[in-house]
């Protein structure tokens, strides 16, 4: 496992400076000092190769996952723990996971296989995103699953937009104050707003059941 | 002229469904039913076609720009006609261009001159943008250009998430008025905190200059 997990981190760099063009088999291994063919050996396809980068990204993930619920569980702090985690993902180390991850979405478009992987990471992400978002907010476990939707929905829609950005090199924003400033003005639109009605269609979004509240 | 157009038009469509590893030269050529050889003929290098089809897509943008300020300019109507555009963008024929643009937009954090053309199409469409929520605002004519400014980086950076969730066949919304209820909400959050100070840095941003209010 740990030759696979170094191959992996080689085709991250790779992804994140080159491009999905720039990734070849015989570069990883050249890019991870290692004999030439030994990554062919370990993924026999371009595709196993993705994913198992997508894979590889997971774990990272998690395990930034892991350190920030670690202890007392998710917790009201200031900054909180979505902006900074949010905040960290534009600048290296983790930037280079994020466009990696980008070049990988793009892929996986064309390919299913990488796709489901990824939504993976992506449904995690959703939940603490909501899971945060709620404990946030005053009074947030009295609110409406469908208000709690929508917030969700919005708000990581805006977080999407800004990790777009970052990955470009374009940063609008630089600290996780600023960003939990941001996240605060667009809740308490949006709170306003979604008590006159539903505001985005969950129904349209590729949102899994089994993350219900 | 009409040629180009008609192999930047296929490159587009390629781009669009099989991803910037898709687009060669020769698929351009059997993809718009031309001899093999026509493309290269047109565009010599990968990057001179990549350049060719951004610009192509730059001149789709300005037509739909202008038939959107046509007649007695941008007036406030409902649905906006910027929640028009950005929806419109999710649904084909105008998501197959969004796909590619997405395409070149990975391309270009390696292709500076293709970077280049792309960001003249973000310019014009950041300031079109910035035009119909001044517009759309009560009184925003008398808004600070600070909080314009506030209120243009944050909603865009939204549309930015929204068009890419389009672009992966995400639908979290479905129609123009859902968007300007969304954009509305936003707003009113985010002028009720930029009074308190500053949300985005705009210097910090890839903003043009000369896009001074």
């Amino acid at each position: 496992m740990e030759r696979r997990r170094e191959l992996c981190d080689a085709a991250i760099q790779l992804l994140a400076v080159d491009g999905a063009k720039g990734l070849s088999h015989l570069k990883v291994d050249r890019k991870a000092g290692v004999a030439d063919g030994t990554t062919s050996f370990y993924f026999r396809t371009r595709s196993a190769l993705l994913r198992g980068v997508a894979e590889r990204l997971a774990e990272l993930d998690l395990a930034n996952l892991q350190s920030i619920v670690d202890g007392a569980g998710i917790k009201p702090s200031s900054p909180s723990q979505l902006s900074v985690m949010v905040i960290q993902s534009g600048m290296e180390p983790q930037l280079s996971l994020t466009k990696a991850r980008y070049e990988l979405t793009m892929q996986a478009t064309r390919d299913p296989a990488l796709a489901a992987i990824l939504q993976q990471s992506t449904d995690a992400f959703t939940k603490l995103h909501r899971d945060i978002l709620v404990r946030l907010m005053p009074r947030g476990d009295e609110l409406e699953p469908a208000v709690v939707e929508d917030l969700s929905n919005i708000t990581l829609t805006f977080i999407n937009g800004l990790l777009l950005r970052f990955a470009h090199g374009d940063r609008i924003i630089t600290s996780p104050e600023q960003l939990d400033a941001i996240l605060a003005a667009l809740a308490s639109g949006i709170l306003k707003a979604s008590k006159a009605g539903r505001l985005t269609d969950t129904s349209a979004a590729r949102v899994l059941p089994d993350h219900s509240l």
